[in-house]
């Protein structure tokens, strides 16, 4: 089990004594962090999070998933932002885990998209998560209000009331009073995780051992992580040297971070860290834009731009040690597209092989990156990979100034629709 | 069936007097796409493609599409790029056209997502469509050698041949001597259009006929599109304005481009997209970086950094006027979401007033966009969107001063690859 951080394609932009450089601001902004006495300290639950969850709770979550497979053929979670991407991360992350079905919902406004799930769900025996702190936002507020009526008319009194589990507010806000007022089983947001770190807390741990998920083996990973980033020294700690990189890289005029890989199963997890590292650190005209990548497929759309575009980019690379499956490249008596050269080797051999090439291709050609390459594709590496890109956001956010805690632009939009739908 | 451009969120970046001021220009491009006299002239192929396809071919297609359904339970489409994104980007916006169900291979090199692939096909009958101009690239060649095996275990003789079609090169190639060898139904990818613009080719039409894809109705929108974009007035011309003021944003220091969408349908239509204007664009040190978003899933992750990040980004919406399905949003006597305010109104118009506060929020922080909206989710407007944005590109890359039809920079990482590979 391992993490590891390669910046060998980093020679010619990051110097090591600009990062050694960076140790006293990098040490001021690991105690804020540990000390909370930075920006945003509120919110700094996710910090000992791992550490804090209760094996007993993961026990009973354990327990929760097997009743509610046993009485249902899916499982819908409802909910946006930081209560969809994790889960939906991680279950694609684990190629569905278990192989028991689950559905989005409330995480857009499609009627399209609504309508159908609702068709699909007709002749299956549903449970509902509904995972939002206040209840009030919009899109699965409205998704909520769809589906507990397509429940009531399928199922009625205990029935309905074991197949919809809330988690939310431990106190207050409508869906807290919604689920008292029905007698829907409950699950509590920490105060002081914020959504988009929220994917160790009941967010993601309730959806996700509902679908069969170890979520023992996640924490775990997730408690190593806890443990080997908290070192302060930069020369010892991947996961501030990633934070630092990023910092200088920004200030060389690298506005645009790819994080790419050559693991199709990223893909939701990119568009998790997107969250992450976008809405921590676009704020006060500043930012790095991140993007996302799977490649190879992605070269072949996005390739040309990297290696011959705008020099304002930088990757970083997620890869696989050891992938799941084997699968041999056959061998073909005729040869005529010349491949029996990698005949009898493993296609994941030669997705290493365009790996190592297309880093080397695209730092020459101007885009510096990095390279975080996981033991295996399993829970535990998965822990561990959302805690080192939490702790880095952290870290990198204070390193720029910015409070990576909040998000205070996300109102505006909401300000402007809510006028338009003449709700006050 | 129509298709609008709006561009009243540029107000205060773009004026209409620069818009005008690029006439001249503009004609110069027009000119050199017509006149074919401008950089890259052997493939523009395209331009003149949709009223080129022979209604013949489309009804030859639309049979084989019902051969092929009726003998086989799912297609399987080999392809990576110009073959692959076009006909996911496809069936997707058509929200899986008539259910038949689609998988892809070759556009990665994962051997889980390809062993997984391989589990799924085992009891099923498959069509195989294997789309390559040259079949040497790397990602379809090892995955047609899987495929081809295990077809071959699957069946022989008449009955192998009848199943696997082959897209390709009208005379050369490995994939071309292939289908020879061993008898496999071809149709041609003409040598004058590239990758990236042959959806309405073999290319997308092979597969997409096959699925059960309305062809007709497809080329039908680009045919009018193809009329209507071939103004050279800017003031009369959608297309040209919105490739125009592309020019003008990024002159401005707007480095990024996002597409974005309320319609969860356009994931893959944005993937292609990406790859059209990446591509096209992303050369000799410059270009736009196009990034695609679906909303409201994504303000909830990037709508921070839109609103108050680095201010060198701006956005194009797609919309949609009129979508598939109703569904109302349910009363509820309680309440507690205060949501009443919009109960009995249908899903997508609260969709639509967060689409329209987003773009005005946006504009008032900084990102200027424009909203293209279609008539409706259908194949042809597909086909008219596809077409706009493939003349969009055309005219964006020559008054950009690069050739928009070349794409030098791909060969870097296949070089190394091929070293690392050992292959020649």
């Amino acid at each position: 089990m391992g993490l590891t951080l390669d910046m060998g394609n980093l020679k010619g932009f990051v110097k090591d004594a600009d990062l050694a450089a960076l140790q006293p601001r990098l040490q001021k902004a690991h105690q804020d962090l540990t000390d909370k006495t930075g920006l945003g300290n509120d919110y700094l639950g996710w910090t000992r999070l791992p550490s804090s969850i209760p094996d007993t709770l993961l026990d009973e979550l354990t327990a929760l998933g097997k009743t509610v497979r046993a009485h249902s053929d899916c499982l819908v979670t409802i909910g946006i932002g930081g209560s969809y991407l994790g889960i939906r991360a991680s279950l694609e992350f684990l190629r569905g885990a278990g192989g028991f079905p689950v559905y989005y919902a409330g995480h857009n406004m499609s009627a399209d998209y609504h309508a159908e799930l609702l068709q699909t769900l007709q002749k299956k025996n549903v449970t509902l998560a509904v995972i939002s702190k206040s209840g009030t936002t919009t899109e699965p507020a409205l998704a909520f209000r769809i589906l507990k009526e397509f429940m009531a008319k399928k199922y009625s009194g205990a029935e309905l009331q074991k197949r919809i589990i809330c988690v939310t507010d431990g106190k207050k806000g409508a869906l807290r009073q919604i689920a008292a007022q029905n007698g829907y089983q409950t699950y509590v947001i920490p105060d002081d995780v914020g959504g988009r770190f929220s994917v160790l807390t009941p967010v993601g741990l309730v959806p996700l051992a509902a679908a069969g998920v170890d979520v023992h083996a996640l924490v775990r990973g997730a408690r190593q992580a806890e443990q080997d980033y908290a070192v302060a020294d930069i020369a010892a700690n991947p996961c501030y040297q990633y934070a630092g990189c990023r910092r200088l890289l920004y200030q060389q005029g690298k506005k645009i971070e790819v994080l790419a890989s050559f693991y199709d199963n990223m893909v939701s997890v990119n568009e998790w860290w997107k969250q992450l590292f976008g809405e921590s650190e676009g704020k006060n005209g500043q930012g790095i834009f991140p993007a996302s990548l799977i490649f190879s497929t992605d070269l072949h759309s996005m390739g040309q731009l990297l290696q011959d575009g705008e020099r304002n980019i930088f990757e970083t690379f997620v890869s696989i040690a050891r992938v799941g499956s084997a699968l041999q490249i056959p061998f073909d008596a005729q040869d005529l597209d010349k491949f029996n050269i990698v005949a009898g080797k493993d296609l994941d051999y030669v997705n290493k092989q365009g790996q190592i090439a297309t880093a080397a291709a695209h730092a020459e050609g101007g885009v510096p990156n990095m390279t975080i390459t996981l033991g295996r594709s399993d829970a535990e590496h998965l822990g561990r990979l959302y805690y080192f890109f939490e702790r880095a956001v952290g870290i990198s956010g204070y390193l720029s100034g910015v409070n990576p805690f909040d998000q205070p632009g996300v109102e505006a939009y909401k300000k402007k629709m809510f006028a338009l739908l003449g709700k006050r």
